[in-house]
């Protein structure tokens, strides 16, 4: 994880690499399902092979230990 | 659809909004199967309530007719 800042706001980011298309949309799925158990929402940018994962707290615009724990459990999928 | 140059490539963008994170995840995942069906992928950023979806050709790096047809594809979804 990186942390990037983008308009101000600092953002916890990782690349996850996959061999095609479909197991990366099926990552972005099980982040998306873990965002939805958890009631927090990164920003899943999906391509061929690649999920980069984004995670910051919009209501403070940056990084909240939230964001780290879902990091976390991000890496535990 | 705007066309959008980054790093030198022309690329076909559109933003979809939806009301919640699962109808914007439900809509990368309809993208994600009619690209799977094509052999042509986009990138998808999916974030709550918002997906935006990207085309273009790696290949030539740009804009290639299909890009056009992936497009209006993705309208009809």
């Amino acid at each position: 994880w990186s942390v990037e800042t983008r308009d101000g706001i600092a953002q916890l980011e990782r690349r996850f690499e996959f061999p095609d298309f479909a197991q990366a949309l099926a990552f972005t799925n099980k982040v998306g399902a873990l965002a939805e158990a958890e009631g927090h929402h990164p920003k899943l940018t999906t391509e061929w092979g690649v999920v980069v994962v984004t995670w910051w707290s919009h209501k403070i615009r940056g990084l909240h230990r939230n964001d780290f724990v879902m990091a976390a459990k991000t890496d535990a999928l």
